[in-house]
């Protein structure tokens, strides 16, 4: 069976950590956000395609969700005693080393797809990891500070800001001018289901979406599309997608979040438990949903997401 | 007192820091080597300077004389870890960080000295430090490996290969198209004694007066220059610096050494007290000599040393 997967950072990655205990012998292919990449300190980061990279190939910081396990912060305190910041953003010693990689071999000429192709091939994390694009993509986010409205970059939005003000717009900069990367549009044709799994709606599995071509050749693949929702009782699981669904108009609310990826692209929708109610909502506007344990408090549970997504699919195709 | 020193690495470093003790209200100023300068991981790397602005600035390990002290290596590590080498080059972490912000501001248009000035606003060295040049310039040695003739660069001729083959030849790369960096030749023309510490004669002094101007600058500048004698009975005090000389054609003696110098550039050698023998045919070719201990074991004697120099400096001068 092959699987596309389209994932964000820590809810894809664990997700994805579930699916190949779900379906050991899937071949699975990832198309990862690439639209929180950020450049700091002349370097290339990819927050995303490593959090999926180390949670799969065992690197992972577990606690937190990204970053390295066993991580130390040598570099970033020498950088700050030269005041050279930004402080806010959490880069560790061997999390440095992937992105001196990443960058050496970019200014080398490689594009990104094979950059991570390269970092994989220590990782081997088990799926073909593809970013969504070779081109860049930066996710904006349009604020109101003292009565003046700016972009921020999705990361300082996130992170040094936590999401505390409202998100007044979300911005895939460079999306329209973007290519899919080497192998994702191939991989769509050639998946048998395609899998959302509870990432942020919005600035992940969205700015993917964003990517001229990459809606379209899921929508037109012909095979089960089955999204987890990433909201349970009408609150992000995880991190603060509301703050970015409202932005866009989205209710934070499972069935809203079915329907704003609509019919046209979506067979299959899993809620929670808690949200059993908005199960008969989702159906009638066209989309097959179920109701089941959506916490992913560990990889069993993960797994047993898994399963359900695709046997959800199975009964979309049958 | 305005002192201009010429400085390589460790011996350098060790003697401005006696220099230091010595002649507390001095005004120095340090031209730097930069022919060691290596590029890494995409980043640039000044081992010489760096070596004097951290032992200046207490952040030097003592024991190696060079990097960083309370070193970690999770970066080298992870490199290593991901196949992106050379292992023979010793990157410490807190070390990385320096390279990371040089090569930033190196990208964002800063010549070195700019760069070097922004570094030393928090090492403090106390002493004003310059690049020789802000030009590209690449020491590389000639040397012969299974018959054949082939070219490498100075750092992987001493740290990889420990110079145990003979060096055929020694070509600072660059330096005859490289302009003295801003302050260099007006710090010589405004000095009131001009030093030469037990650095390297060939790749360390002789690599930055190799830069078209500097040597013509000191000859002319009509103020003492002394220097102190790298070798000590017949060998070098520190590191291979016999190597590199037989590629010049010179003898490993204190009195070669400053035959080599020449009494056009030299005024004034100090040799060590074993080489006493020396200073008469020292003397005879034009160069005032004395024989005192020579041995950097602590900064008491760097200090002493540099309090040699230059009352030999005021000897010249009367």
């Amino acid at each position: 069976m092959r699987i596309v997967v389209l994932a964000g950072g820590i809810g894809g990655a664990r997700f994805l950590r579930g699916l190949k205990q779900a379906a050991p012998d899937a071949d699975v292919t990832v198309i990862g956000n690439t639209g929180d990449d950020i450049h700091l300190f002349g370097l290339k980061i990819c927050p995303d395609l490593d959090t999926v990279m180390y949670t799969l190939g065992g690197g992972i910081n577990e606690e937190q969700g990204w970053g390295r396990t066993d991580e130390t912060f040598a570099v970033k305190g020498e950088l700050a005693a030269y005041g050279v910041g930004p402080e806010w953003f959490g880069l560790g010693d061997r999390d440095f080393a992937t992105h001196i990689v990443r960058t050496q071999m970019l200014a080398a000429g490689y594009p990104l797809s094979a950059v991570t192709e390269a970092l994989c091939a220590r990782w081997q994390p088990g799926v073909r990891l593809l970013p969504m694009s070779d081109d860049r993509v930066e996710t904006h986010v349009a604020v109101d500070v003292d009565g003046e409205r700016k972009a921020v970059h999705f990361q300082e939005y996130w992170v040094r800001m936590r999401a505390a003000v409202d998100a007044q717009a979300v911005v895939p900069v460079g999306a329209e001018q973007a290519k899919p990367a080497p192998g994702v549009l191939e991989a769509i044709a050639a998946a048998d289901v395609v899998l959302f799994p509870p990432s942020n709606p919005v600035v992940s599995i969205g700015t993917i979406l964003a990517v001229p071509g990459i809606r379209e050749a899921i929508a037109d693949a012909g095979v089960p599309v089955v999204g987890l929702s990433p909201i349970v009782g009408d609150a992000p699981v995880r991190g603060m997608a509301d703050k970015v669904l409202a932005a866009i108009g989205v209710e934070s609310t499972a069935a809203a979040v079915a329907g704003h990826y609509g019919s046209g692209l979506l067979d299959g929708w899993l809620v929670d438990t808690v949200d059993a109610a908005a199960v008969q909502e989702i159906e009638s506007a066209g989309i097959r949903a179920r109701a089941v344990p959506l916490m992913m408090t560990d990889t069993g549970a993960a797994a047993a997401m898994a399963h359900e997504a695709l046997a959800l699919a199975e009964e979309v195709r049958a």
